[in-house]
């Protein structure tokens, strides 16, 4: 369902298991950079009314997880603040086709996945965390289905753009992609690391 | 109260009577960059929690405008469609400062002064098409209070960059630039021509 090609790394819940609190801050910007895509991708193809209304959705949805996080922070006594970016989005995206419409496809795609990912990376933390703090684990486990829904959304807008059998076989390419990305890691502990 | 130094020429009252259609396509897209605009102010400064609840907010309520607008032009058989930018926001954003916080404070500032000259614009609209379009100029009137508003949140978030004697000094400076800027005008038929 996810279309994702590997299975995250024990590795990533030994971050978990050592920089939770960073993990947790993170997956704000995660989320309010994922309204940020949806707004982008708005901007860009403006015209297609389905993507519009698609994306509108998805920003309120992200920001309202945005607050979400944000608030979990604040009942734990961890400040928010700015953190690096580990590689995970930079190199998905340095994948994206520069002409359209396979750049729109990508655009999408990519988005998909990295939803695909956090929502595999969810339900293994909320999983892994479920016998010491089941109150984050039951937080983790309510946002799975949303992201879910989000990864089939953005898969089912690039048909709009290309026709359904070009856009799956490259998700498949771009999923080849992504595990190895994921597989390769990242030493500052992330939502994607 | 909405810190604007001069009131619209009639001049453009003639680009509402010869381009009504062309105008409502603009203030959609006007309404959709408003949500950008904010969405890229709670990315710049993520670390303050009360910009970005005020942002979240202005996102929201531009998405929802932004699609109001679209059900208009539906209902009126008018198909959406990109349209040239007039030179109204380019022109406000290069006023901007390069170095923190001033450069917090323009943005939020220039941000201010748009919604201000929506807001105006707005119940001009309204005013002036009544006798014949009650429809429309109620659906004006509708969105002329949130503009309103979110001028004055643009204003008192950046009293959270800067004392509040400087940004309103500040403010004054933009407010002035502002007043030539939409003086001089534009062919095309804008919101903000």
């Amino acid at each position: 369902m996810l279309h994702l090609q590997s299975e995250s790394a024990k590795r990533w819940l030994a971050q978990v298991d050592q920089s939770l609190d960073e993990i947790l801050i993170d997956h704000a910007h995660c989320e309010r950079k994922a309204a940020s895509t949806a707004m982008n991708l708005m901007n860009a193809y403006t015209d297609n009314r389905p993507l519009c209304v698609e994306m509108t959705r998805i920003v309120e949805e992200e920001l309202e997880h945005f607050h979400m996080v944000l608030d979990v922070l604040d009942a734990r006594g961890i400040p928010f603040r700015r953190l690096a970016s580990g590689p995970y989005g930079r190199k998905l995206n340095q994948l994206v086709r520069p002409s359209e419409p396979l750049r729109a496809v990508d655009r999408l795609l990519v988005a998909s996945l990295i939803e695909a990912r956090s929502c595999e990376r969810f339900r293994l933390l909320a999983d892994h965390v479920r016998q010491r703090d089941s109150e984050l684990a039951d937080f983790y486990a309510g946002l799975f289905e949303s992201e879910a829904r989000h990864h089939t959304t953005y898969v089912q807008i690039a048909e709009h753009f290309q026709p359904r059998d070009d856009v799956r076989q490259r998700l498949d390419e771009l999923s080849a992609q992504e595990a190895e990305i994921i597989a390769g890691g990242c030493d500052l502990p992330r939502m994607h690391s």
